[in-house]
């Protein structure tokens, strides 16, 4: 378009146009009802432009492209080399450390036995390792998902009484989460999860952490009975209930010198990035000490609580598991769509960072399948809900994984340890699983964060600290409730009460701005100038059309104090106007009607092609006239103040 | 600050400003968090300034002043004089002869005794009188909102076997409903009713006024079993399964005479709009003369349905009678709250359109108290949910009503009916009352507005006939649900996926604008220049990032397809970005990012007070540069060209 452009300038400038008059404001072309109802579509659902790539290609190519699409690892395996599984075998030795005594201690927040959070290890990152296009993630089972799922499953089946019903009902959870996810990326339904804003977010890890920690408490302090609540009154009075007998002091020693060798690794790792491998391994390091140690020195005949048993060999299949029967496949559809978004939402979160730190790109949607997917398949192979994990995934990126085949070496090393080591972690305690799970969650509470949040926006931070606050205070759910609930308020907020602002001439210039960010800019005598800062819909065009009226009260009570002349002429500054609709047109007209009572006459300065369309369309053009729309708010000032000048 | 304003552009003009340098972007001075937030607060709830004329006035006066906001018949009472009581007079006479007819068939329709609709026609409009601000409102029961009560209460207790339980009910929804309206409108909460957009209204009360209208069909024809559902399908089968013999040919000739009297009047009315009496006291003619047709032709030997009894004398208290247990509290409060809601929604439409019409202001909030506190009096004297009627409130307009006196009039009106004419009623046949109300109803159906919402906005069209054909097919609960989810989903739309546009130089001017709508506006080489139009929140910044980004892509293609040099600056106008918040400060470091791999400067033109703010606060202005924020479009633009053709 770059140059067929300079020649119509050209014509244009040498054209007949009469530079006193002011420059007409456009009408675009009417489009067609379903070319434009298709672009709407379009820009909706594919926004992306997925199918770029399709275009004037072949048959069997696009029957390769498609293929592709769904299985990126045949796009990315033909470039596949030594050097990048090099970096991939180190990256997926490592998170393989650090996922095993994780998955065992995430596996208790779900309430399961701890081979199910190893299973989840295993299957999932295969699947995605084929249909995922982020090359940093490290799929597993995750805390905060754990949690949840364990909160909301227990308030359906009590784990302890019904342990297979429990399981099975975490199963079909995990089935329901998958087809959730794998549905919102079929029908590209993506950007629903980006109505969880980034502020709810970090309240609610945050929170979740806090909660995750506290329930740590038990296995770190040896407690035997402890509350099932997870909000904070309930577990501090269950520990100090406990206090000091129930407590078991070799346990506490335990865990307390691990969480500080895990922590001080943690420290080290963060401040000296070469050295990162040292927290990533530590995780591995304390299982094997503190389970040598308790071995030799008999610690489980003292009260340390130790894992006992982990079952031995690979997933066992589980399709018969899923409940399909009406009363229990609305509960695990209930609760595995809560669980499957929350899960959506942490992986699409990690992928998307990574993606723009290294610059390429990620399909949301594409995503969204791919993880789904492998929940359906993990539904089936007795695992349950895995996603992208915050602090795996970063020691990835650090180990310098190149591709998802980081986690298949992982999901390898898993499968060898179900095959053949699970006997070994019989005497690793407890505690060291909860200083572990602690040492984790500890880097979900982003203070860095929450501070900036508080600078640039206060509104934010109550959503921020309403997520956290209702995690801590009351459960995982309410948390979430409530950061869902405060997210939409303030979208509503936003299309309810728009903004609008007085203008302003800026002093040897012919730019008009809001006289609050610019104290120096001028009124214009006789003339009223207000921007208003959103479209006019059903929901705000009330209140714009009140706002503007009121504005012209309080402009013209200043004015009679001052006994200057009364406005004239209300220019309504239409730029950031990039819809209307019926209701904002029936407003504009009422507006129109309510000034002329008061011989005030109504301007429009720039309005956007929508909005002329519609104006033309309703007739409303017409009754304000042709000749009070104008392109800038300088040609409508200089034609009202001419014509002030007149009268007075 | 006309003048002081002035002194200043002096000074600054006068100021050492070098003209070749661009004007600097205002950042406003800080405000306070306290000031900041209550500002918000203001706008949202106080957005109308309801204190404005408490202001620096006197003890005592304030108080009277409260009194009249309250009962602002203190206010307009004072002014009160006999040239206005003679129009509320004919105004009060002659929507009270339409009214009596009416309440007698909306009773039905809420599944009630008539005498409860000529009760609720008795006590709420004196009530409202006291306390109500529009002018030209006519109080009273109304077909959509008995039409909704009747189906509701329905599905809970069947009017017919348990009459005492479901007369109960109704009181106790109708309590709610007050409650629902007056919590609101204290709360200063009115604005949620602005959520129900005017397109799906129109929908809404289209469908509503054809389900009506299907319903006297029963009454019409003299069909004795007649279905309970009210969607179309229902209708017609009962319908045709009645006939013939179920039809009743007397009724069916007395029904059909008199609706097309009565639509002659109407037609004529309508016409000739000094005649608009003939087609107010049509209904009230029509009933006096079948009356007396069927008291002296015997017609209900022949099978013509008639009133038979009204029980006589004015309402009895029914305080007693509202439900405060669990069970029917809680049915009652759920039904009072959807029919409060549509109650309110019908009453503030008319409200606004008449005082726009007459000029006058309305305040929505002060409304909703008035129409709360005179449900809640109703419901505990035996009246059933009421509100403002658009077809009596047009009527009373008409008649030349000056304030709510009318209403009293009309009051006054009803209470002699009740005490002494209900006798007089007992012949009259149902099929007239049937006609009266098909004849009312008709009016709701506005094809006009329809076809302008065609016109005007497609979005909003399809919320139109999804909440008619969901209202007409399936049933009332389900059409409002309809409607109000279709007006939520177009807000989220817009919060989710909003515009950007090209923008090129406007030939002749310095000015920037899309060139969809200005065809002949250019580019300027190596820069692009596109225009967000929307505040940047979570729910779109990753969307505004990646269609960023997608623009530049578009972009480079055509120019490398065209051999011209490559984008080198892009240009954000921001203009229309009245706010960002976390999220969105987060998108646009991303974006810099991104573009840096790409060897792009990101350039910001005009962002707005809040965004500057934020950007400082962020510290992301310093990461994009300061020297990088301009004013003005053109002149980023003219930076950006010097600084591109030197290196060209």
């Amino acid at each position: 378009m770059g140059d067929p452009n300079k020649k119509k300038e050209e014509e244009m400038e040498a054209s007949s146009r009469d530079p006193s008059l002011p420059y007409k404001v456009g009408i675009p072309p009417k489009q067609k009802l379903w070319k434009e109802f298709s672009a709407t579509l379009k820009e909706t659902f594919f926004a992306d432009d997925p199918l770029r790539s399709f275009k004037d290609q072949s048959g069997p190519r696009k029957f390769l492209l498609g293929a592709e699409a769904v299985f990126p690892i045949l796009s990315w395996g033909r470039g596949y080399n030594l050097s990048k599984f090099k970096g991939d075998l180190v990256a997926g030795l490592t998170i393989a450390t650090l996922c095993i005594p994780q998955d065992i201690g995430y596996a208790k927040l779900a309430n399961l036995d701890p081979q199910y959070g190893l299973y989840s290890s295993f299957v999932p990152p295969l699947i995605y390792a084929l249909m995922g296009s982020s090359r940093d993630i490290a799929i597993g089972p995750v805390a905060v998902v754990s949690l949840l799922l364990g909160t909301l499953l227990q308030d359906e089946v009590d784990p302890v009484a019904n342990p297979l019903v429990y399981r099975r009902l975490a199963f079909t959870a995990t089935f329901f989460a998958g087809i959730t996810q794998a549905t919102l990326g079929i029908l590209r339904l993506g950007f629903l999860i980006d109505f969880l804003s980034h502020a709810a977010i970090v309240g609610f890890m945050g929170g979740a952490a806090i909660t995750i920690a506290l329930q740590q408490l038990k296995g770190f302090l040896g407690i035997k009975k402890f509350t099932k609540n997870t909000d904070l009154i309930s577990v501090v009075k269950s520990i100090l209930s406990s206090a000091p007998h129930g407590w078991n002091v070799p346990t506490i020693l335990i865990g307390t010198s691990f969480l500080v060798f895990l922590l001080s690794a943690k420290y080290i790792g963060k401040k000296y990035k070469n050295l990162f491998w040292i927290a990533a391994i530590s995780p591995l390091v304390s299982v094997i000490l503190s389970t040598f140690i308790v071995f030799v020195s008999n610690a489980e005949e003292k009260g340390v609580q130790i894992v006992k048993h982990i079952e031995k060999g690979i997933n066992r299949p589980s399709v018969d598991e899923i409940y399909f029967t009406k009363e229990y496949a609305l509960k695990g559809l209930r609760i595995g769509i809560v669980a499957g978004m929350v899960a959506l939402t942490e992986a699409v979160a990690i992928g998307r960072t990574f993606a723009a730190m290294k610059d390429y790109q990620i399909d949301g949607n594409k995503e969204m399948v791919a993880l789904g997917a492998m929940n359906i398949a993990g539904s089936m192979t007795s695992c349950y809900v895995s996603t992208g994990s915050f602090s795996r995934s970063a020691v990835n990126f650090m180990a310098g994984c190149q591709t998802a085949v980081s986690n298949i070496v992982m999901s390898i090393v898993v499968l060898l340890t179900l095959l053949f080591l699970t006997p070994l972690f019989e005497y690793t305690p407890n505690a060291i699983l909860s200083s572990i799970i602690i040492s984790a969650v500890i880097g979900l509470i982003d203070y860095d964060a929450a501070i900036l949040i508080w600078k640039i926006d206060r509104f934010d931070f109550v959503a921020c600290m309403g997520a956290f606050l209702g995690v801590v205070f009351i459960s995982v759910e309410i948390g979430l409730l409530i950061a869902v609930s405060i997210s939409f308020m303030k979208l509503l907020l936003q299309v309810t009460r728009p903004r609008t602002a007085l203008l302003g001439k800026i002093p040897g210039t012919n730019v008009y701005r809001n006289i609050q960010q610019y104290p120096e800019a001028t009124k214009v005598a006789g003339v009223l100038i207000i921007r208003v800062d959103s479209a006019i819909y059903f929901s705000n065009s009330n209140y714009i059309r009140e706002r503007l009226l009121r504005w012209l009260t309080d402009e013209d009570e200043l004015l009679v104090a001052t006994r200057l002349p009364k406005i004239q002429f209300l220019i309504v500054e239409m730029s950031p106007v990039t819809d209307i609709d019926t209701s904002g047109i029936h407003a504009l007209e009422d507006l129109h009607r309510s000034l002329q009572k008061r011989s005030v006459q109504l301007v429009l300065a720039n309005p956007g092609p929508t909005v002329m369309d519609k104006l033309h369309a309703s007739d409303v053009a017409d009754l304000i006239g042709e000749d009070r729309i104008f392109l800038t708010v300088a040609d409508a000032v200089q034609t009202c103040s001419s014509k002030f000048s007149d009268e007075v």
